[in-house]
């Protein structure tokens, strides 16, 4: 048979993705082209202990359906924790459990957006999103950023000229890819640029937790007068990203639509998994367990910018981030094929690192950069690989 | 702020169901409303012993982030066990792991239709589906059925009538909410209308293994010689529903676009959930377990049928279902009002039942009929709310 495809499907690649990704792997390649957590991360002990509890006394919360909007007692949890810890105030009526962030992002796109319609992202930003704003049939406009993130004549521009634009996608802290965190002030100007035009922010934070320099900056969240933010969390980074646990928190209409889209889409987000963010959050100690996680990420990005002083050649520029899991790194020369350099990295050298263009709302926009993750490989491996990037580096800076 | 909601928002009425669903609600009510499994159906003992070894003795498969398209070993078993039990050939890459068989059907919708685009379905069908096409903008059109399910020649109009028919939508076995199976022959018939025109039939099969009484009719898809259909399962009915682990079955074409939209949409299915699904077929005797679970279902439905031949008056008829868990009652004189009838039955005899319109693709179409499920309730409060029925049915009728 003939198959009678959607539009989006008639009109993307989707084995692009599986095809970048089969680039940047082989046997015995150095990866630091992942965006997973380290697997020490994991608190296995402790889910093991918590998992055998709950299975024994409470049985029916993991097997049976239940409620769309996610197990009560996780959701008052979210509630408190974001309160205290960053002064975000959110009720249990405005959050919505989702099977990871990425479901969150999907169902603000099903709630405020038509096919046609446009959002507009920082010029390098997370792939996942984009991609998912491309699912929906919603236009990706990026616009440029400087050292504190989005710049907001950049968002202005955009937004004045473009009348289709309904959203605004941000990742305030440890931005994905360029590591960035945007300032106080700058958080305030996105937002007022926002509010002119009607704008709902999506403020993904999925690395919030993950500081290890530096203080902490409030989340746009936490001043929006207007109830114009969605806010989007997750588990993943500080539980496990295969439990496939994320939040939405946004005014009770918004949560409402997001609840009919949700049960439509999975019913509900996997009981087990639920009930584990919330025990293990709620019985054992998740601040030394992230602190722990803080300090292993912390170490391994100190390292990773210690080898690259000493191995990249001048012409590199880069990003120290406060947190997160990436260094962004540009040449500042423009003249690097950036996909040469990858390919080459991965067959001669066989270390993997991800190409900035990745990343671009724009496919016809050059970066001139590349991503590295820290999180993933050993601390061995980061030595090993970043002196093989540095001498690659050089051989086609220098002929 | 005021809202740019989607045109499907705008469109739709997010609070319905939950207002239909607090209709039937409250304190001391029996609920023979529900489309649960029995609680008592859950392997909890197996899945807590499976839980404690797997996440000893590998961890990392249940909390790192994994494959979009799923457990490889799971999806090799699936490919087994459908060839083993119902003679249906896939290989595993043609079946995608999907959080809930729910997912696979709103996966379809992206895949195959645009915004305006139809589907076909019963004249009485699964309300979760019926608003999953109206979550992506598709139109729903009912064919009417007899006791044998859809009517062809009904089909063979509305797809000779509406030029954007895209899809046919099918629960071949046990149908919600009608409870009858499609025998092979009127199967054969409905394919051949659906390659007439060229549409994709989604062959939804989650209460396959249900079956206590007659033989296992074939599914659509094991004589799908077109590559035509795509079958939809899940282990909501047999492990249990809180882990969301359903499947699509389709033409690798299709698998493909569905993994690029189940990535951008929850990345992949819960770790846990889905080793729990395979581990527990794999090393229990599930054979034994949900011959367990059809006994006691076929228990229960039989009870209730015996109690309907004793107080039901003789205008109302039902189907008797050969499995699954609903049976669908239906007043022959056409003269009851049956949400007067839910509504008084709630209220003064603290019963819930689902009226039939609830599940019906044309808002306007009355089915005079009422459904009920024997799975949840126990055989006591059937025996009790079966003879209210009775009595309140006999009250409307009879003044």
């Amino acid at each position: 048979m003939k198959y009678q495809f959607s539009s989006i499907v008639k009109n993307s690649d989707p084995t692009y993705a599986q095809r970048m990704y089969a680039l940047m792997r082989g046997e015995g390649v150095i990866a630091l082209s992942g965006g997973n957590p380290a697997k020490e991360a994991f608190p296995e002990e402790a889910i093991e202990k918590i998992s055998q509890k709950v299975i024994k006394e409470d049985p029916v919360s993991i097997f049976q359906y239940t409620a769309t909007e996610g197990y009560l007692p996780l959701r008052r949890f979210i509630s408190r924790y974001l309160q205290e810890k960053g002064g975000l105030h959110a009720s249990p009526e405005e959050i919505l459990i989702t099977s990871g962030a990425q479901q969150a992002v999907a169902l603000l796109c099903q709630i405020i957006c038509n096919p046609g319609d446009m959002v507009i992202c920082d010029s390098a930003s997370y792939v996942g999103a984009l991609n998912t704003f491309k699912c929906y049939g919603i236009k990706t406009l990026g616009a440029e950023m400087d050292e504190k993130g989005m710049i907001p004549e950049e968002l202005e521009r955009l937004a004045s000229e473009n009348e289709k634009v309904k959203m605004i996608y941000l990742i305030p802290n440890f931005q994905n890819p360029t590591g960035v965190t945007v300032p106080l002030e700058r958080r305030k100007a996105l937002y007022e640029v926002a509010k002119k035009h009607g704008l709902l922010i999506i403020e993904d934070n999925p690395y919030g937790e993950l500081r290890f320099t530096g203080e902490n900056v409030p989340s746009i969240k936490s001043f929006d007068s207007e109830d114009m933010v969605a806010y989007t969390g997750s588990f993943s980074k500080v539980v496990a990203p295969g439990l496939r646990v994320g939040y939405l928190i946004a005014n009770p209409e918004i949560i409402t639509a997001g609840i009919m889209f949700k049960q439509f889409s999975d019913v509900h987000t996997a009981g087990w998994s639920q009930r584990m963010c919330y025990e293990f959050f709620t019985t054992t100690d998740t601040e030394a367990h992230i602190q722990k996680i803080r300090n292993f990420y912390s170490k391994k990005c100190h390292l990773m910018l210690t080898e690259m002083e000493k191995h990249f050649p001048k012409e590199i520029s880069w990003i120290v981030p406060e947190g997160g899991m990436f260094i962004w790194c540009t040449d500042q020369t423009k003249s690097i094929d950036i996909m040469e350099l990858v390919q080459k990295l991965v067959k001669q050298e066989k270390v993997a690192i991800i190409p900035g263009d990745f990343f671009t709302p724009d496919p016809d926009k050059l970066t001139h950069s590349f991503r590295l993750n820290f999180t993933v490989p050993s601390e061995e491996n980061i030595v090993t690989a970043i002196a093989k990037i540095g001498k690659v580096l050089k051989e086609v800076l220098r002929g």
